[in-house]
C-alpha cells in the first residue's frame, strides 16, 4: 500500500487551507473576517488561499451585504467536504503508522558508554 | 484556544516533509533511495526537502559507503521526533474538531423538491 503521505493532496493539506476547510466545515457558511481572525492571517494571504480552494471547486465565495457593510461569505462545496474527509482519512493512516512505531520498545536515547 | 491549524509548523506539516519524518521515525536510519521510492520523488525534490529538515535540526544526513556504492542515510534527531509528535498532536485536535461537527445531525445533501 502506498505511503499515506502520497495520498495527501497539497491543495487540501497545506496548513492554512486545511484550517479554512476545517472552519468552513463547522457552519453552513463563514465570514471572511472571522476566518482571517481565527487563522491569524492578512487579508491578502487569506484571499490567495481562498482563490486556490475556489479554483479547485472546494469552496464557494459569495459577496453580499450585512446592513451597509460589505461581507464575503465562504462555504464548503460537496467536493470540499469530500476532500476534507479524504485528507482526514489519510492523516489517520499516517498517525497510526507513527503510533505503531512509537508503541514498540524504544532504544535508549543515547547508548551508555561502557566502563 | 487557538485553532489547531495555527499550531501546525509548515516545516513539519508540508506533505513531503511529513512523509520523510514519518518514514524516518520507523527505523534508526533510512536510505535516500528508499525514501525516494516510498514517497515517489525525484532525487532533486527529495534533496531540497531534506535540506529544509536538516537546517531546522530535525534530521541528520550522513554520507557513506555500502560496499563500493555511495549511500546517503537519514536519521531523525531528538528535535525531529519531538516536532513529529507535536504535529501529530495538533492533527488529532484538528481531526476531533472535524469529527465533532460531522457527528451532529447533517442536513440532507440536497433538499428534496416538493411535488
Amino acid at each position: 500500500m502506498t505511503h499515506p503521505a502520497n495520498g495527501l493532496d497539497d491543495v487540501v493539506h497545506q496548513r492554512v487551507r486545511l484550517g479554512i476547510l476545517t472552519i468552513a466545515h463547522e457552519a453552513r457558511r463563514v465570514e471572511f473576517g472571522f476566518l482571517r481572525a481565527s487563522l491569524d492571517l492578512t487579508a491578502g494571504n487569506l484571499s490567495q488561499h481562498l482563490t486556490v480552494l475556489e479554483k479547485a471547486g472546494l469552496v464557494e465565495i459569495e459577496k453580499g451585504y450585512e446592513g451597509k457593510r460589505g461581507r464575503t461569505w465562504i462555504h464548503l462545496t460537496a467536493d470540499g467536504k469530500k476532500a476534507l474527509y479524504d485528507e482526514i482519512s489519510q492523516l489517520k493512516r499516517l498517525i497510526r503508522q507513527v503510533e505503531q512505531t512509537t508503541a514498540e520498545p524504544r532504544p535508549p536515547e543515547s547508548a551508555p558508554h561502557p566502563g
